[in-house]
């Protein structure tokens, strides 16, 4: 029974997922489409000659496209409205980073959805995913490095634009650790603090880069994130779990071992895009599965979306007050409460 | 356009890319399925729910089965005949290595596609597929060590049953070599050698293990190949390639790496089946795409079939003779000349 | 021309010095020796065949040794006397750490030292002369990786006694990372805070472990050094260099590569006195070589004593405070300024 | 008590020993200089400061200079004389490698010490003293791998210049690699094969480069052994030794780890002489420690130096015959077989 898409948002991401959609996964298909400019919608379809319609808008989308989920790649501000009319037609969506821009928002869309009295949402922090983030949770859940104490962290980009500004270390870029470092310790974050260490020639007059963030969990446990996104040698994502009897650190991405010019070593990448390109299959092929399976989606929650953005605000204020500031979380509701 | 399949041997292997083809590629479903062994191809059917048809045997289900393609998952023996009454029948056939159990056999299956007039024949060499294999050959062709000159493989597993006898090392264990080495080089071989040194204890008497296989290649590469079955501490495959201005080598499997018990490292794999799980998927969706795309099937072809049946029947010799054994291959012919 | 020694304190890391210089080291001799038990003194120069006398005390041993240095291995709360009593008589010292026990004293014998108008001192620092720490700083002095923004440095240690207490971290352990690691980016220390992660259950009640410890230099690198002294997995010193162009890490430990037990990986220490070994050779040679080219010892000066005893006062305030810290440091003499 | 040294040969490698006798060892000085060009000599003496006596030739240093031992560091061809002219006068002898040209001169000398009646006589093969090899050494010993079976080893320079000639693999290069490797088995050398692999463009016309030389020892191991002299990327040397249960392998050269570049990985050599700096003064500290200890030299004896000989020869005649060649050593005297 092949899952009926729609997708809302046909940028590069969008027609991303369209073609993952159409070509690579199992279970899906995309019927239907709609964009902020409908030239570009009506584009994408004739580019991957789907079978697709095109509609004005995602109201209109819902209401006429015989879909069964939605796939939500418009820009962030946009995403809200999108998600809670998902909801309120009973479709499943999947809807990438940001959930919504504000806590208030992510928080509007849980109760939405707690009650509607069914899991639909599921947000696209596809690190889960990533065949090393697993290993690294199933080490931890084997209890094979005891309890995990510490966490080393880094995600260093080669290079980023002008527009590129200093919260956006929290917002675009540690958002991906804040949501995949919980989940990893199954634990929730109490305090934030930002420093900045001195700054590197290469950042642009107004941003301050690297920076180190700490947070501190529920259970007691530190986490000390670097963000480095001019770091020039690569792009590069480490996580190092220091447990009561052991350490356990993220792999580096699969490449040759050479020896050449008086050196050994491997590659590392130098493109984010090729980083976490299979996570993002597995990702969406989880979600068609585990809806096909359990009748909800199996990824990171609505819930999960209202944490990351609470723990990024609790790091911007942080970024400007340079002291610890408190994850205030709300309790997390029954509803959310069953792991996959 | 879906692609239907024709099921040929219903064993582990067998129902294993029945799977395969049902719930984790795209573009094929199992519409017939037929063993030696009745039962076990109705068993077959009705554990995976599929909508395919059980038929007594090969040319019953090539006859009435209106597949597009078969599997030929049945044992060695056996597979000349399907594949030859495949080839006849002018479906595409995906078969299990070895293509025949004799370099005489592997020609006649030649000569019939070359009479068919297009390769329909694809040979089950996974490693062709494996990402590890596919950087090192990339890494070679884009010339970033220069010009190959010698080649160190090793294939070693825990252990083997007492069934395992000395040819297998060269007839079930070399043979992946065999084939995913010339292929790395596009090369030939001319000529092999097999040393025998000191045996280990944990070998069955009737067992010469390890073994040590030196191939010659046409342009005059050395291979040294370590074929090594009782290694005990894990299922290991190493390829490095010397060229003249570096050395590659393939990348170890994807693992944590650990601080614990006084030694820093990464873990290695006990089980076979593990190493090259992702290369079936991978070989069995670009039997599809390809056939799909280009009308033929663009992995191993008969041809190299033939290679491998010839090129371990000069191991063979070389294992009782202990000298210098020539590879004679045929020349090749203009319909196998182009590479995918 | 050799130098005479006379060593103070005959413990453990007393006689081992002795066998040191005695054996190991090129122009030196052990002439005098004392300790706090006159029979452990005796006993050291009998067990070692030595031809050296026996002083009841430091003074004696100054006045009428004839020495030309002294090597204290006392209890740290007798070094400032014995210090300060060298340099009166005008002989070398080289001095385990710490220099003394508060930073009123180290800057007492700074002030003495630069009475004398000569340096006479060195501190036990032996890190300094690691080979690994040496190429580490010479990557950074060769700007290979562009200036130095962070450094994230690990103190792990097995396990500890009892008796080991939560200031210890600091006074006995991260004492060493305080030492090194301004040398290696030559910079001072502004401030520091540290960060209590959940406790490992191994550690005793009395004992917060690990622990995390920041430290802000005068240019704005930031520090994040990890002190875990009940890591139970191994020895293992970390510390790793993130500069504006690339990052570069201590070397690990020399060790065989081994797969065996499903594993890939080389063997860490459990015992730290291996770790340093030859570092207490090269460093005890330098001391002798430096002064018999130069007239005054080469490695870490009185200065370095007292930068480490107010940047360990800072950190032991911050575990009490949980706030930053400020490292106040008096401005550095000229007497000092001049690099090796 | 210190060991006199006489040195007989003044160039490059003589005047390293006397640096390393004089400035860095324990226990010896250099006393007697003699050189077949006299000014040389002289100039060696005043270059290092030396109170050493230059004299005509090497029997006349012998006769009048009032040594315990010689180091030989004359071209090859003259060290068979200066060696018997040792032994005769009862000095001991560290003689570099050859010991003699031939394998009759090298059993010349073994029965001329024999006759004498005690070890006099140390070759100077370095790696035996090399940090890796020893650890690789006692992993074997401790039966880590259980038994040994078989060996991959690699001898790599990054060029050599146009007069390295073909047999110069063997005579120069694997000379290196016939010494340490049946020290590390402790086994005999039994055959030997050559096999030349296609040819580097960077080797000279008249050079075969590389080689692959195949050696059995007489308990079975067999060692794969490659000689590639114009690798281009490095210095780099490599031992695998495959056991029964494991496999453990020389550690890499000590470096820092780096980021950079797109890249991770540690630095290589280029230049040989670093390689095993730290062995040569291991080597000649142990050669004065042992006589000390013992009364005789604790390293290669004679007798390795006339395997050396023989299994070169038998691998030069390989060259040629592209044949397995025999490796036919005389029984070893009950006075070679105590092991240190």
């Amino acid at each position: 029974m092949t899952m009926k898409f729609g997708v809302i948002g046909t940028g590069a991401l969008g027609v991303d997922h369209m073609r993952r959609i159409q070509q690579t996964l199992n279970g899906g298909e995309v019927v239907a489409v709609t964009d902020i400019n409908p030239e570009a919608a009506k584009q994408a379809v004739a580019n991957w000659g789907l079978d697709a319609q095109v509609f004005p808008d995602d109201r209109t989308l819902l209401a006429e496209g015989n879909v069964d989920a939605i796939v939500i790649t418009s820009w962030g501000p946009a995403h809200k409205a999108s998600v809670l009319a998902g909801i309120e037609a009973g479709k499943y969506v999947f809807c990438e980073k940001p959930l919504a821009t504000t806590a208030e928002d992510c928080l509007s869309i849980v109760e939405a959805e707690m009650k509607h009295g069914k899991r639909l949402v599921q947000v696209g922090f596809m690190r889960r995913y990533d065949s090393g983030y697993i290993k690294l949770k199933e080490a931890i859940e084997n209890k094979w490095i005891g309890e995990p104490l510490m966490i080393r962290a880094a995600h260093r980009n080669p290079e980023v634009g002008d527009s590129y500004l200093t919260n956006m270390a929290i917002t675009d870029t540690l958002i991906h650790e804040i949501d995949v470092l919980h989940w990893l310790v199954n634990d929730d974050y109490k305090a934030v603090q930002v420093v900045y260490p001195k700054k590197t020639k290469y950042a642009s007059g107004h941003l301050q880069d690297p920076q180190i963030i700490t947070l501190k969990t529920a259970s007691g446990i530190i986490i000390t994130a670097e963000v480095f996104v001019n770091c020039q040698y690569g792009y590069d994502i480490q996580c190092e779990v220091i447990g009561e009897e052991g350490i356990v650190a993220l792999p580096e991405v699969q490449s040759v071992t050479f020896r050449k010019d008086a050196k050994l070593g491997v590659n590392l990448l130098m493109d984010w895009k090729q980083r976490f390109i299979e996570a993002y299959d597995v990702e969406l092929q989880d979600f068609i599965d585990s809806i096909q399976k359990t009748g909800e989606p199996g990824g990171p929650t609505s819930w999960d979306g209202y944490i990351a953005a609470v723990t990024a605000d609790a790091c911007v204020k942080a970024q400007a007050s340079g002291e610890w500031e408190p994850v205030t979380l709300k309790e997390k509701p029954e509803f959310y409460r069953t792991n996959r």
